[in-house]
């Protein structure tokens, strides 16, 4: 695996547990075979399975959390309480499906969390080292595209689930250009550093928190948007039941023109 | 860009044209900015618009191939008789859109061709280096998933287009995982290599020869099938007006079975 390139000034627990997944990824894609490493070996706190290669990639954050003496929020683990005033909401691997299956995206996500306040995100990249750091307040080093209409966009889906068909296809007709990377936090840094210009759960309701903290962090701050379809507040939650749609768009516009395509 | 890993033994008209591709395409990433890259700068033979990062590539295919003296097939160039038996037959840049983005999934795809006939396949993937070399009549060192039917499948397909909505739908709702990764050639060297179960057009009828080539000889060297939705041979031609539905599967259960879904 290349090395991470995590950004000069990065809050040392988030540089810390970055570079911990990204050996620990690396190591579980040296070890173990695809199969092995998709295979479902728990049931995480979200409720939802957690393959080995998230349990191979959580325990080596959990180990960094302890280390640099920081709360996890984590989908597999729940919350784990170091005794800290900071809390690191983390996605291990996101993208776990591609990293089984040898489709190189995926990424680690996390967000630091003082005071129920996501202050700082951190994406890292496993298959490249490319990594997109961002501060709540500060203009990032990279800038979505400022497309501000659906005709000609470039935009990335989650993949069409029961029931979000229509809308689905709605914004497939309307849009340049459709990608589903099966990613969404990779997907999101692509919108914040304008390699496409939007993403969206066209409904679906399938995202958690930590799939979507780093991006309400990252895509503000490269001038773009982060919305929930539904205009439900994004916001840090110990509840892991809770569920968002989000929609990751250049500008405000695009993300108002995404949702009512969406809503019909 | 990391170097090509080209397979000891493949035919040195691939090899030459694949490094030669690898590295025009690394020097134009790193000397135009994305907008720049893909730019129309002309309208290539098959009557598709050439985007600057395709002409750069395609530019140094050409001078390979003089040097190694074998004829070109290509999307932009059209035939280039250099006075030999032998035949490139080459996609320079597959999913330029993708490259000029600066989303990381693009490769060179060839074939070598001689007297009319594929031999031999050569696809390296760009972003990371990856190769995947095929010789038709011999066993490739990847295999396909061997997986023979769509309940559980990982299947990529091209985006959804007028008129192909509902067939699309029809696979998406029948697969496990969809991705649309906008690379037929990338996509279907996943497929001999078992890292998804299939790949298809759900009835656009997009592909040219150039999409599909290098796929005929990996997908059945690695145990798959390369089929073409409405049953038209898939064979060299010169008429570079000629399209086609490519389906790539890891049996030929699971390709008849795409099949059928697709038609409905």
């Amino acid at each position: 695996m290349p090395e991470a390139q995590i950004p000069v000034g990065t809050h040392p627990a988030l540089a810390a547990t970055a570079r911990a997944a990204a050996r620990a990824y690396g190591e579980a894609r040296g070890r173990y075979t695809r199969l092995e490493l998709r295979e479902e070996v728990a049931l995480g706190a979200d409720g939802t399975p957690t393959m080995r290669v998230d349990r191979i990639v959580e325990d080596a954050i959990l180990e960094a959390c302890v280390e640099v003496g920081v709360n996890l929020l984590s989908e597999e683990a729940g919350f784990v309480d170091n005794g800290s005033a900071a809390t690191l909401c983390i996605d291990p691997v996101d993208g776990s499906a591609n990293a089984a299956l040898g489709v190189p995206l995926s990424c680690y996500a996390g967000a630091l969390v003082l005071d129920s306040e996501p202050v700082e995100a951190l994406t890292v990249w496993f298959d490249t080292g490319r990594a997109w750091g961002a501060r709540v307040g500060e203009a990032a080093a990279f800038r979505t595209t400022g497309r501000t209409s659906l005709d000609g966009a470039s935009v990335c889906l989650l993949r069409p689930k029961r029931g979000t068909e229509e809308a689905w296809m709605r914004v497939a007709n309307r849009a340049d250009r459709i990608r589903v990377l099966c990613t969404t936090c990779l997907e999101t840094a692509f919108v914040a550093e304008g390699a496409v210009d939007a993403f969206a759960d066209p409904g679906s309701d399938t995202h958690r928190l930590m799939d979507l903290i780093a991006a309400l962090v990252t895509v503000p701050a490269a001038g773009g948007v982060l919305l929930d379809l539904r205009g439900r507040p994004l916001e840090f939650d110990l509840d892991l039941t809770r569920r968002w749609s989000g929609i990751a768009a250049a500008t405000p516009e695009l993300g108002d023109e995404l949702i009512s395509t969406i809503l019909g």
